[in-house]
């Protein structure tokens, strides 16, 4: 691991390696941020004074309140940043570490900001492509022996999200209302939703657009990846399911969707990446990829009620994915459709293949026929008000550890 | 009708009643338009010359390409505008009308600017609001002695749409392709859908947005509707059919959606509204509504092959509705999900009751069952390349005709 002049522990996960990117306000602007251990530095104000060198394009993204614009102008411009960022914070440079008054306006501690959207988000896409999700769900809901859809090895299932109710880490959660089916009812009734739920997701947001008509293939669909972040895929299931046949998740997923403020680069994670898992039967040809595509990063999920400590209730890895983010993203753009510099794909729920990895918690306490046993001593099927939902993500190897950050949300009682 | 200076045909549908907005190239640069019979009048200009009187914030918005901005500026601002612009136009005013210059600057042919995407769309969503429509489907795909699924009766389905690929009439629309299952195979193939089709819609585009958490009532809907717009919600039925079980229609749909460049205000379709449908089952109290809240719009699809003459396959209303707007829009916020300014509802597909009516070829051609006819001597099954589909749209009553203009789309074949 490089060493920097901030100080922070080899545990915190935002080492020189890192660099991520995020959108904070600081002292009623907002920049372009990043992170190095504990401590968030202000891009806007590192160009100002002269220390990272970008041209005025460039600079002049740095001040705007997503980082739509920076993304856009491309992959080696976020590589320059990254690269004169670890050099400006390695341990022997010394020009800004021994500059009190920059280093002031510079360097800011987490308490001194408000971490924004990152992205401003044109289209969201979900999609469902971990297998052992998808088994889960078939079993709980179809049939038991043939509980994945005929289409689930031949494609990456995906369905068109609402991109306007992402919001950033932090953010309340009010628990939605709607139609319900009760068992057994005749008819419909209005009310909150019973059963509200998380789902464990990565999401990739693309940094690179391609006009409509035009396909990505699975080998260039890294080129349009800017990043990833952590992604809470809130479902109501009560809502869903009544909602959901013939046409898909609506109002169920559409009140909220909770990202972390950092969106850590490919670039970043680049150590991290594994072999896919065989596919069987063979893909069709376009579905077809060379090289490492699948991401090693631990996640995790905790439940923490008001007041209360944090439960852990999940630990799955983003490895459990079926599909990778190249084949969805051909798949995405087979019939010509276009994206746009900020549209997010999340990867659908991430479950491994043991309980304890189940990354929902329809499916962790199997519809709520085996609840969850708190630290508190109280038992959660689903979650309640007043409790804060955590998720968590980091990659680690050789005692490098690159974190995704974090996603935390705590649920408000329907109004 | 009143009557303009602007010479035009009564059955032109665009009187001075009428006042639509949209945005167009003209000289290099983007500008709000409106027009009056065959002619497009710029805003932007009519208010740099001192006819229209509105303050420098409204002035700004007339040169954005999209409406965005003007429609944020809120309803007020827009009447204010339509009836600067009656009176400006009325016959007996003959203050621009003999200014030959000025009028040179303002009033266009269509040939003289590129009309544009009216409305940067956040997120889009279609409904399947037409019971005929879902009857139809029902029948041909489902159980036809229960063609309606449980909950459609209850609440106006509908799912998260593709934004980016919704392009302004005139864009070619290139034949997509994807995965497709033919019958009896053992597994999907690649290629060019062959089950292209149409379908007949309306959309509606928010001029006023809710907070994430806000519910819009039935009651306060309208406030939030700026106007209306045709829409063809191009479908690839082969790749829909094998993908959409079970998270609802994704590549199916995404490739393009096709819009009338001009957005008609609910104002100017008021003396249109008809009282709604008996709902039985009686619906939800949130879903309950009082006053006329269907529009009476005739409406019309034709196919034009290259080189020939246009076929009518289509005469549908957009009072063949069973969920109106006031209540597609209090169901899709009673989960509190937020609407931003630009979002567009499109109806789902709008069948009336009898053959002839149906706004789909698969509807129309019963699953390409019973070909259609075309004056040219050959049939259509699905569209062909090479075919342009139009739509049209006029409300007319009492020698009143206010037009929706048309979408019309050529059909390019796949890359």
């Amino acid at each position: 691991m490089k060493q920097s002049w901030i100080e922070h522990a080899a545990t915190s996960g935002f080492p020189l390696e890192n660099i991520p990117f995020g959108v904070a306000r600081i002292r009623e602007c907002t920049a372009v941020v990043t992170r190095i251990g504990d401590t968030i530095i202000d891009l806007q104000a590192l160009a100002q004074h002269g220390y990272l060198n970008v041209n005025a394009d460039v600079r002049e993204t740095l001040s705007h309140d997503s980082l739509n614009s920076f993304m856009e102008l491309g992959k080696e411009v976020m590589r320059d940043v990254r690269a004169q960022v670890a050099k400006i914070f390695a341990a022997e440079n010394g020009k800004l570490r021994d500059h009190a008054e920059h280093r002031a306006h510079i360097c800011m501690t987490e308490a001194d900001v408000t971490m924004l959207m990152p992205v401003r988000v044109g289209d969201y896409t979900d999609f469902y492509s971990s297998r052992q999700h998808a088994t889960n769900v078939g079993k709980m809901f179809r049939d038991p022996a043939n509980a994945l859809l005929p289409n689930w090895l031949h494609l990456p299932v995906g369905y068109h999200g609402r991109a306007s109710s992402i919001v950033v880490s932090g953010t309340p959660i009010r628990r939605p209302k709607g139609q319900l089916m009760p068992a057994d009812a005749d008819a419909p009734v209005y009310g909150a939703s019973r059963l509200l739920d998380f789902e464990l997701e990565m999401a990739f947001v693309i940094g690179k657009g391609n006009s409509l008509g035009e396909q990505i293939t699975t080998g260039a669909a890294e080129d349009h990846i800017f990043g990833l972040s952590l992604f809470n895929d809130w479902s109501a299931r009560d809502i869903q399911k009544w909602e959901y046949v013939p046409l898909g998740p609506f109002l169920g997923k559409s009140f909220a969707s909770s990202i972390s403020p950092w969106i850590v680069t490919l670039d970043a994670l680049d150590p991290f990446r594994l072999d896919g898992p065989v596919q069987e039967p063979k893909v069709l040809p376009y579905l077809e990829y060379e090289g490492e595509k699948r991401f090693d990063i631990e996640l995790e999920v905790l439940i923490q009620p008001r007041g209360g400590e944090e439960t852990l209730v999940c630990r799955s890895n983003y490895k459990n994915m079926y599909w990778n983010m190249a084949q969805q993203l051909a798949h995405h753009t087979v019939n010509g459709c276009n994206m746009n510099v900020g549209d997010m794909c999340a990867s659908g729920t991430i479950s491994g293949d043991e309980e304890g990895s189940y990354g929902s918690m329809l499916e962790i306490t199997w519809r709520g026929t085996k609840p969850v046993a708190m630290s508190d001593g109280t038992e959660r099927k689903f979650i309640n008000d007043g409790d804060t939902v955590i998720m968590r993500g980091v990659a680690q190897k050789d005692g490098l550890r690159i974190s995704l950050g974090e996603v935390r949300s705590e649920v408000l009682p329907a109004l």
